[in-house]
């Protein structure tokens, strides 16, 4: 097999080509979605923390309304609408605790908008709280590149009785844990989780 | 308003063929799939249960490979392929443990076909074990109208070391535990897990 002093397989130009073409859709597809990267970090982290034995979380798929399927070849769907998420985007397994959480992104350098969030999710998190399972959101600031982990009850509570249709910035500084960034895992969540529910 | 002595409302008659060809159709579409009364009576089961306030436990959509998505009025979808889930249907939290389990029905009466299972799924349950989670398969057998819990680890030593390719209908009347049908909820799988699971 033929390397390149990089150590990179040899190939064709015009496969090459097909590959940096194929790469160029993906980036278009993954820009048509609000909030990609954070949930790409959030998945890859999964992964990570999955094959380090750590923590088993998984996202919930994307709910799809079907409304019509073609079996002429194989099940194929030709009409089909996204739905909303009726929980929350992720949950799993931390030290036997139920762990439910949702991610969010913001442009704001001040405040984390509530409109993000659907009565749903609320009703969803209070049920898991009620039920001894960990609830929070991981909010991240795209303009400061910081992420937090909130517990769900602050989310709530501004919900149900803020005066402001947003959370402060200030509130993530003094309630929230700041989530370390690196490679492996892109997101230290598991590391916040434990410093907030399982430290003493 | 036109009542009929049964209290049904009156409603001209092409209203009510409209009505029964839909109805039909959704008969169709269900038996599509196999499996899905069970899967409907869980959904319902876990409606139930969480309005009752016991348990939060939620089907995980089905993943959806989307293909092509058409912007020109709303968003479309309208090439896309249904995928395997890389885990399991179910999961949540009862009493703050963190609850997973896959449904699946047989119309054999003498044993439950692993051939229904996938080698992800069995990791994926291993995984949750592992961690401190709860799992277990709720398993079917439509022609005894018998519905089982049992515990994955059951299914995972069957999986790994079982010379049959399925697990006897005896290890599920020793080892597993009837779920009780009734009207609301439809299964008492919870007084099950509460049994297996909870009482010393």
């Amino acid at each position: 097999m033929i390397r390149y002093p990089n150590g990179e397989k040899y190939q064709p130009v015009a496969e090459k080509k097909r590959q940096a073409k194929k790469s160029k859709e993906d980036i278009s597809l993954s820009a048509s979605n609000r909030g990609m990267n954070l949930e790409n970090d959030i998945n890859l982290s999964n992964e990570w923390y999955r094959d380090q034995d750590i923590a088993v979380i998984t996202k919930r798929p994307t709910p799809i309304n079907i409304v019509k399927v073609d079996y002429s070849h194989g099940a194929k769907i030709v009409d089909a609408y996204f739905e909303k998420q009726s929980t929350t985007d992720y949950n799993g397994v931390y030290k036997g605790r139920y762990i439910d959480f949702e991610a969010k992104n913001t442009k704001s350098k001040t405040s984390f908008p509530l409109s993000n969030i659907e009565q749903h999710q609320i009703d969803h998190l209070k049920r898991v709280i009620k039920h001894g399972g960990i609830a929070f959101f991981i909010i991240q600031f795209q303009a400061r590149n910081e992420v937090y982990l909130l517990d769900a009850s602050f989310v709530i509570k501004f919900w149900e009785h803020g005066e402001r249709k947003s959370i402060p910035y200030e509130t993530f500084l003094e309630d929230g844990i700041l989530i370390e960034q690196g490679y492996s895992p892109r997101l230290y969540y598991i590391d916040a989780v434990e410093t907030k529910y399982f430290k003493k």
